[in-house]
């Protein structure tokens, strides 16, 4: 597809969607955000900033929604990914999906509150065992990291949404350069129903079988790479549950998108290992299996803060040994 | 339809469904429960049991699940049901939407964990203010309800565990005869796609539209008032977003499913005001408004108590009033 027709499908994407809510709040928290971390600032922290997409979007069916696609995922990954960075000294914007897992929570079950607490002689709060360091911890980290600067967190449910906010928070990342970077993991619809094709009221089963017909999202990546912020380090993600398709589809995104790295995971082995595809070839990651209770994201997070200082490098020097460039690529 | 081929295609529902995980641990959770409230227990508590579901079911559209489509509901018409049904003298058997609105827990924000709670000096957790007394209540009165034997907590995802487990439920209540109630706010999937005519594996993006044909979910409700509990008292729900159809399609459900209530509700009033339909007219129930805070569902589940207080007597006796009669229907 030429880039002219790709533009305007994504124009006509953003005007079928419902406006943002309080849209002017969500950059208000950013410039504060970016400008408290960035490199340039006279507080001179110079943190490196990510942004983490985590958990899936979902699809109205219908305008006042009762029903809607959703795309499966807990936002394990995210979540995971989002500490592992933090640890590494970046500042982390989570744009996550409402209700999934969140950074520092990964231990603790369904429902915490009611599974995590009792009352004790009928008056005070107390942590169960064996939760109670899984709880503190949580409730520890999570609090610094957020008191700390170092974490935003903003929601998202509908695909018109996370596109919306992803545009925001891309322009407004732009002025880190190369000091930022997208870690794109959550799991965006393919298809959407567009707003104002929408059923306004709820589908009636009247008889017989719903035939339904979804269009394409547009693309967004090569525009975020390219346009929204053309400095920033680029990292997205391809599940696929058919792992023979895999490798092919991450390497095709890679191209076509511009990604730094594509990671390509399976739906069945995603918690062990994944591959890094890069167009210097291809890097198996997995976790250490000698430590019980070991993250993928680990050393995953490690490789690709280790190639993102190679590119801040090479971008700010211009020059670089072919070493190195066989390094990013 | 005649009930031949409504027959086969339950048949054919159930067939096509994958196996409920542990189906035998439910069942005994179930059995254990009835028994400790049933009238006809040696321990003689003679509670009734009331089965409340709530929250929407999934319909996958892969078997290997990564899109599905999903129902909205946040479940809090349930939850809040279960606390007054509990309050009532009922035992509930709470069928829920997994990550729904839980009982006693409706007042707690979205992240009750990283918002209610903080660390004192590092190491005791402490409740933050405003939320003390929200949470101290959510956890006691919770634990008093699951630990009394008043409240059964099962969580379903998909439209498949959600039938399965609700044949299981209502062929495990047949036991309580009248005493036995049915109150079905569960948003569930009017359409679905056959487990084995689903892809295996995720549905590709490749290019143009996508194309979906959904089939029918078999009406169960006739099945489960006619023959898996054919003594309950069945009260079902009717959410539409156009109040112009919303009645009708609720008195047509009333006669069709032969309900003892249909409680009809529009997705924008329906913390207001509902409308129970039954065969001898329509009752409009409104939450106290000169209460801040007031439920409907306080004065919806009084008049429900009510109504099977007298459905039990009737069915007891076998006679009744001109009066009781109209009372029921």
């Amino acid at each position: 597809m030429d880039s002219a027709a790709l533009h305007e499908e994504i124009d006509s994407f953003f005007e079928s969607a419902p406006p943002l809510k309080d849209s002017s709040k969500v950059t208000d928290k950013l410039k504060q955000f970016i400008e408290f971390n960035s490199p340039s600032s006279g507080e001179g922290r110079g943190r490196r900033v990510v942004c983490v997409t985590s958990g899936g979007t979902t699809v109205p069916l219908e305008q006042r929604c009762v029903r809607y696609i959703d795309n499966f995922s807990s936002g394990n990954r995210g979540a995971a990914s989002t500490e592992y960075f933090i640890k590494a000294g970046y500042a982390v914007i989570f744009l996550y999906r409402r209700g999934t897992c969140q950074p520092y929570c990964r231990s603790l079950p369904e429902d915490p509150l009611l599974e995590c607490f009792e009352i004790a002689d009928d008056v005070d709060i107390q942590v169960r065992q064996p939760h109670s360091e899984a709880v503190k911890g949580a409730i520890r980290d999570h609090h610094a990291a957020v008191t700390g600067g170092l974490l935003l967190k903003l929601p998202f449910t509908t695909i018109f949404e996370y596109l919306q906010m992803l545009r925001i928070i891309a322009l407004s990342m732009r002025s880190l350069g190369p000091h930022a970077m997208f870690y794109l993991a959550a799991a965006v619809s393919d298809f959407y129903v567009p707003w104002k094709s929408m059923a306004e009221h709820k589908i009636q089963s009247a008889s017989g079988p719903l035939d339904m017909r979804l269009m394409q999202v547009p693309k967004m990546l090569l525009v975020l790479r390219t346009e929204w912020t053309p400095m920033a380090f680029c990292i997205s993600f391809k599940l696929e549950t058919d792992s023979k398709i895999l490798l092919e589809k991450a390497s095709t995104a890679l191209k076509k998108y511009k990604m730094h790295s594509v990671v390509a995971n399976e739906l069945l082995t995603r918690k062990e290992e994944v591959i890094v595809v890069t167009s210097g070839g291809n890097i198996l990651v997995h976790r250490d299996r000698t430590r019980t209770g070991s993250d993928v994201e680990d050393p995953l997070v490690e490789l690709l803060v280790d190639r993102h200082s190679t590119y801040i490098k090479t971008t700010s020097t211009g020059s670089l040994s072919k070493q190195e460039v066989l390094d990013i690529h």
